[in-house]
């Protein structure tokens, strides 16, 4: 399977959907090896790629949907029609149901919940109250559970009736239910196997079993998951009603789109961006971070503005300056990744600025030293001037111990702002290290300029 | 349980060990909050961690090991004796056994293997060939295979007496294995439940399963999980002998972890490093990425030293250089992680760098344009001079199609070389882009002297 390599694949997919030859497509599909269906899918015209989803099976499409970008899959089910789009919805499972319905535009997303059918429907609405990242918005609601008055043979004929809707489900418990809803225990579906026929349910179920709550949040599940090896937990409310499950997929899944973002926004794209959308969009997104930046630049700048007589008379300074500017957003970009590793882990709370302070500017003394060393011999053995070296040096040294002090807290004091940390590398950080640094360096240029002329 | 907010559980936990109560340790961290777990295992001295994972059972040393952060479990493990070490190892599940005895020292390493039972050393051994990332690394080994000469009684009987051995292994299917271990087919568990006891469990297994090789990478396990509903998937070599499962949740998880590298790498934290360590590891990791960069910064800087008369006539510049730096950096970074992005979900190929650059260029002209018009009227506005306008702006303008040229196009040069794409983002591009800028700024202002002073 992995032999075959499609030199363009979207290209073949094209003539085959403009020849509505829907069939083909298919075989096509499943023969492409999997590194290039998302290719061939996403390279698609967005009209292209709405004929497809149209045109094929819903049972399908929702599986190719997930080989899409997220951006791409949002915006392909705005273009489709409500029918078309409401036959995939029905189709995916109920944790991504409620993410693609709660990305479309709210008149689109009621007339899709109108089509489905009306457990789906109010389900949907129930899920859509939470957040992405909360145990609510990350459970699924295919599960099986029975009534706590069953008994072991009622049980296995209600499996044996559902085998076809049970065979997704992929799970090897059912959750025991009182008649009001609220968890009463679980029970391993091989148990069953060895269990007498007449018995009730409730004699082999685990009673009080763990569960999280509801609200329970992205880092508290993933603690769970550390600490356990399940492969799902239920989720209930404060009355301990049976909400849903979690799986352990779904949290990992969780945690690395975190991770990716972060990474983004460190680089400054703060919208996701894919190459297929159109030109203007990607220059609007990326030129928003920019223009701010820009202006944080000119602000920083102004300090080397207020000392150009200094400059003037001490021209050699100027070569210093981009360098001092950068490495000191080196070392405080370093202090950042540190702490956000550490908030992500739970081994720093955000109430520990102190702590964070103390450990980072110990770093900072030493790195400072050595890169205020390494940066006052290059000054010093390019101009001969001790003055220099020591003015370019000094002030390399102060304003690294500035940026990892600055680095290190800032994402524990954005947390505790409810802001994102991963944004804490950004502009904010450069531009007060900018200013410090170019100050660092004209300032002690100013007090010692007849020793350094 | 959530309630309970310890102001420093460490401490209470350091008490305890001294005084070697390791019953009220156990009670006090099944007590704690998860998310404060971590918090008091980590905070811990070195040596008291060693004597906690000694003294308490395997099975709960293995779980709390879970709660640390990976450099500090791995240096843990150095720290604790040959019999405790192995007993924990023997408590871990099978992928993470791996992983663990792969970080120690050879010989360290040998004496656990040689204190495990022959089986799990033998296939430990076998496991520590693969990579961390391919299906060979991923795999665990723990799963349910019967000979293809069962019959449905003898399958459900030895499900029945290996219940405990079985209990852990959260697996729904079993697997049916020739002779020779090769794969012949997948069996539902609860199909069992409803199968002849006579029968041969060839009749109810699905033939020819959906399988991966043992070399299989990261990303194709992505993919075919992204296009199944599976929870795991059955790891064949080359002779389709059966060797372990996937979980999908090993998968996530693990892209979890890459995506957090790639964001410390951009950050440049290269290797994981927390403030628990000594201040003098800290300083050292981070000084070797810093010492390269200080040089290369030197390097561009170097450009700024050609033109000093230059600058000495038109001393208004050196308030822009900085400017143009640090936002070449920030544009060409946006494009990195866009690239980044895009490898990842598999929506470009490596080889795709003439359609990258095409498509970043155009982004590279419309930002171009919109920041050179800035700067370019910052300029003019503070020193009514509109060549200086003219200089900055253009530089601006051309230093960022360079910026972003490099900047999409490294990371898929990058992967053609089997090296780290996440590093781009660091002193290459920053080093290149600063010299151009520097050098478009200086140049051109050497050229229109006479109008500019």
């Amino acid at each position: 399977m992995r032999d075959i390599e499609y030199d363009k694949p979207w290209m073949h997919l094209e003539e085959l959907i403009e020849a509505s030859d829907f069939d083909s497509i298919r075989a096509f599909l499943d023969e492409l090896p999997d590194d290039q269906t998302a290719l061939a899918l996403s390279r698609l015209d967005e009209d292209l790629q709405a004929v497809l989803f149209s045109q094929i099976q819903p049972d399908h499409a929702a599986v190719l949907l997930r080989h899409l970008p997220e951006v791409q899959a949002y915006e392909l089910m705005e273009e489709l029609s409500t029918e078309a789009a409401a036959a995939i919805v029905e189709a995916l499972p109920s944790d991504e149901q409620a993410d693609y319905v709660g990305e479309l535009e709210p008149e689109q997303a009621e007339e899709i919940l109108q089509r489905l059918d009306v457990q789906t429907a109010q389900s949907l609405r129930a899920l859509a109250e939470y957040e992405d990242d909360e145990a609510g918005g990350l459970m699924v609601r295919e599960y099986v559970a029975f009534p706590d008055s069953y008994t072991v043979k009622d049980a296995v004929s209600d499996l044996q009736s559902n085998v076809d809707k049970y065979r997704d489900y992929e799970v090897q418990y059912a959750y025991v239910v009182t008649e009001e809803g609220v968890l009463a225990g679980v029970l391993k579906l091989r148990d069953l196997l060895l269990a007498k026929p007449v018995h009730r349910i409730t004699k082999y179920m685990v009673e009080g079993p763990q569960t999280v709550s509801d609200h329970a949040t992205l880092y508290e599940l993933r603690d769970f998951f550390d600490r356990t090896a399940f492969f799902g937990v239920p989720v209930t409310d404060h009355t301990n009603v049976l909400l849903g499950i979690v799986r352990r997929s779904s949290v990992e899944e969780a945690l690395a789109d975190q991770n990716a973002d972060d990474y983004r926004k460190a680089q400054g794209i703060i919208q996701e961006e894919l190459r297929t959308m159109p030109v203007i969009t990607r220059s609007r997104r990326r030129l928003a971070w920019l223009s701010v930046n820009i202006l944080l630049n000119v602000v920083a700048a102004s300090v080397i503005a207020m000392y150009q007589d200094t400059l003037a008379q001490v021209i050699a300074l100027t070569v210093f300056l981009p360098i001092i500017s950068d490495m000191s957003g080196c070392s405080g970009n370093q202090a950042v990744a540190v702490s956000m590793r550490e908030l992500a882990l739970g081994v720093v709370r955000p109430s520990e600025v102190a702590r964070v302070w103390f450990k980072e500017i110990a770093v900072g003394v030493l790195n400072g030293a050595a890169l205020g060393l390494m940066i006052a011999l290059v000054a010093y053995g390019w101009k001969g001037n001790p003055y220099l070296g020591l003015v370019v040096g000094l002030a390399m040294a102060i304003n690294t111990m500035i940026a990892v002090s600055l680095g290190g807290t800032l994402p524990l004091i954005m947390r505790r702002l409810n802001m994102d940390p991963a944004l804490a590398s950004g502009p904010i950080l450069t531009t007060v290290t900018d200013m410090f640094g170019f100050f660092l360096v004209l300032s002690m240029a100013a007090m010692m300029l007849p020793v350094l002329v």
